[in-house]
């Protein structure tokens, strides 16, 4: 099947490339020239611009956009006037569904269908697959069946789920259609939530194993010091390294992160490389805001979410009023560090 | 090796089971006599009291202790006459670490080994192996390695971590002797209080996906009740079970939580076999009191732990104060369900 | 001055009365009839609709608003047509500050002033005064000053703030120009959002005193019920409702909220009336959406949010997972209650 | 009345003077010879060790103990020789309640008793009283109570408590036996872990606040920066001094708290002497663990010690594994401050 892809970062161009190997045609642009030119040389058609690889495609056209969430708005802005009924935009960035909700409106009165694709995978999609998370209108979606089913890491050697029988069917082929236009960032948002959360438990459990020898610490004698009733308790020297490796066999926590934290501290069980400043990147935000909209309770996923910002150094101010309280009431003064 | 096991439920009699099969040599006791018989069925030894276990086995003799953790020191009173120096007692349960220390120094002037065992793999394990977190002294824990790796699901078909090479050792093996008396418990306390956020990350996104239709509720138009501003954007009808079940293909979040999870909603995507009342079972609490006598931050894995109360009916009172405040300053009376 | 009033609910109403008892001429409106007689006993000028409000309003009008967020919108549509340039409307309720920024754009053009004004004081507010926090241009709130200033509670006999020297001036008189156009709700929202946390607060606390006799309680001894290692630790039967009059003597917890929370318990120690549903009312979902769009970590505002959610019941389907979980790995059975 | 006082640091001095004030005999000693020559100039009787303070008192002798938790366990150590059957001893320090019960216990077979006493009030206590939260047996805390209604605020002028008649009783005159040892620590205990999160509350909430220009920064467009869709809600600059002068008057979250924080940011609105480490003293501790042993849910009081943590560097780890993590599966390298 022929698509045309925009946007050739990390994703886009891993994307094209496992396309391509499945024997997809790919017409392919950036506004980097040589991000065109290496994928060229993997066998996609390049195209000067957006209107050059819309020329290319034969109709009903599919173009996917995979750009960063606030371009998506000028790409389409550029791309509709090149497209005519029955083409098709797939949006696989990482957009707000509400942006989908109002994409697919603005296009529909000209004939141009909108899919949002929420896609997972990361740096590991080329090799094991893009996990999918659709939505749009089902004809247009069904049309697209063969990029989706090839993009994803369809059923695999992964032990069925008991109770499924047949073929494998929806789901177990590794992509989904969720619902109308939203509906598959909406899921993939939630799916990030989840990630935020789980990757939050496994660094807050890893960091009190790193404590588990807090006992050995000298403690000042002060009442800005919290006494420590039992040090004997905490004189543990525990290998972070070897207790991830451990957890993936057998365990209830074992997962892919739990697979990835064992890689990065075999690595450098110090992870000296990192400041612990951690980033966050817009889904598990409108992941919480639809949790309070929707009046569901998220503590966790929440919290994980505020840790990030925590850590982007935006408590201090807070902080700095705690200390300014303390010092009000108690005459305490802050220790240092 | 021969082993002999005290406590015969879930856990002691699969693990039986898996080292039966594996050819070692189990004496195996349990208060309720058909729990004997039925092992004695499969090829184990019976005893009828714990002096006659002890009594069956070689010294210097390896007892395995799997009983609810308030029950241990009552079964160490009964075993250790019947032991001498050199013989070991293993607590395979989930005891809380410090009872380790206390055990292991009340029984070392009498020259009995004390091993603490953290077990997981629940009802998985007879077929999968057991993920084994051991502490004790070095010697007595390189003694009980057949029996370990026996019951450890060994290397597997994992891909393996990378930067590892050769043959498989350590924690590749399944099991691992995380340091003196208590670590191998506190390692597995770690474990489930990571647990316990793990799914509380699921729990809470399957539920959000749940609420992705709240747009389509009526609200009453009072203060007592939180407008929505866009009802349009929560129009979804997400099918809970088909989302478990794509996640497991090529996501960031696949796990093991997460394939069971898509078992328990292939099975009934309501759930409507459970009420919400959940259980916690001591490990949880255990690792919310470490991090906080140690000074680490785990607001999630404690936040977890505070839902499960919470379903459990312990927040009652402090929402009837929340409900009188809101009654004293603003004159609010409670909306019934 | 002379002031419209439209909406005599619980607020609106004590407003108006306190705005009379300081020799201001209020002109007041409400859907019920009966309301706006109320208040035309006590020296109001009753009118049977919005036209008629405005007609007997001198120019330049003054007409505040206190109704429901969702009601502001349609009011306003009515209220426009009977303005003029140099007028102004007042929102004194708890809408989105949002909606502030849109109504002020919209009524721009014609030259009609919009202020918003977030009121605290709950039904104490007539005798106390209402703390008001106001955004708008600074000349059309500088005009209104004689109505904020007798709504407000003055500088009363508060202890001065430490540097603070010469008459009253500012927010000592108990009402605060914050800023343009949805400042003043935008406070108003984040007072809300501590208020929520601050309740939450004092309910945790006093619930864990409920619980202080824990220890007397018969525990099972099943692997589903987390132990007690030491119930001589939890035998005390503390009285709720004298630790709550206690506090407000000198300790560093006293505050208002605490003065009602003795209130309410020293009616009935065990809030026999309330069943543990808890409302929430908008500003603490928009405080926390603010906190996580401006990356501002907030865990205590958004969790005490969460947990009204989770007394109305929205939790459950969370729960269900977990014990469904449980099931599937170690094959718990939920307790009963 | 007499009464001994050892430890004459912040609060054990400023005691010693408001007991003085009321005409009470103080012997004091300190390991400091300046603190009790201090005291002696206000009319205290100076001892050089504790043997001389006990030799100066009456029996039956009372003996106030206001040292850091730490060193409670010592000073008894001296103590009890010197005491006979019907002396009684009072911890007015921040003890864990626990170790009152086994004070309590190790002195009871001489007959002395142990009266526990959790102090609040701070720098102010000796101008406004303290509020006194007392455990121990009764008729010793009847014999106490000369010294503890002088210590405490007494009614003052603080409105009284809805259905409160006749004349101040109980709890109103500031001091309050709780219950049998341990239970004055215990509420004590409490009061502080309430006290955290009342502090976080603030200090989010003014966080907030001071983040309501979030708008007019620059953002980045690319994957490591989450996207704000309407900077034009964030553009807000406001007065934090002003805003908490405001709150003071009619506002639901009027407190002394608050005054405090209003105090610090008359001072210095950007409270620049404080760099947001905040220390934790045991308390705020202690009040997590039971809650977490009784299975109480207190998920605000203990995320507030979290962010304590947090504040004095303790999630760093935690952090750089979530780096680690997120570079393992999408390639994302740190952003830098």
């Amino acid at each position: 099947m022929q698509l045309g892809m925009i946007g050739l970062g990390r994703m886009g161009a891993n994307m094209v490339q496992r396309l391509l190997a499945a024997g997809h045609q790919c017409v392919v642009y950036d506004r980097d020239p040589a991000a065109v030119a290496a994928l060229v040389e993997h066998g996609a058609s390049g195209a000067a611009d957006i209107a050059e690889l819309c020329a290319q495609l034969a109709p009903p056209r599919h173009v996917w956009i995979m750009v960063p969430a606030s371009v998506v708005d000028s790409v389409i802005d550029v791309l509709e006037p090149q497209l005519a009924a029955g083409d098709a935009i797939i949006d696989g960035g990482n957009s707000n569904y509400r942006d989908d909700i109002a994409h697919a409106a603005r296009l529909a009165p000209a004939g141009i269908h909108f899919i949002d694709c929420g896609t997972s995978g990361g740096v590991w999609g080329r090799e094991r697959g893009y996990c999918l998370m659709v939505g749009g209108a089902a004809e247009a979606v069904a049309r697209l069946e063969p990029i989706l089913a090839d993009l994803a890491p369809g059923a695999g050697d992964i032990p069925r789920t008991a109770g499924r029988e047949g073929p494998p069917r929806g789901a177990e082929l590794g992509y989904l259609h969720c619902g109308p236009s939203g509906a598959g960032h909406f899921v993939k948002m939630v799916h990030n939530g989840i990630e935020y959360a789980l990757m939050a438990a496994y660094a807050e459990g890893f960091n009190l194993l790193r404590h588990a020898g807090a006992g050995r610490a000298e403690r000042a004698t002060d009442a800005e010091t919290a006494p420590l009733a039992n040090p004997e308790h905490y004189q543990y020297d525990i290998d972070l390294a070897e207790v991830a490796e451990l957890w993936r066999r057998g365990s209830v926590v074992s997962s892919w992160l739990l697979d990835l934290t064992a890689n990065a501290l075999a690595e450098d069980a110090e992870l000296g490389n990192f400041s612990g400043r951690v980033s966050d990147s817009g889904e598990g935000r409108w992941t919480s805001i639809a949790a309070i909209e929707t009046g569901t309770p998220t503590p966790l996923l929440t919290t994980a979410l505020y840790e990030r910002f925590n850590s982007q150094g935006e408590a201090e101010f807070a902080n700095r009023i705690l200390s300014a309280m303390r010092y009000q009431f108690g005459g305490h003064h802050e220790k240092s560090a």
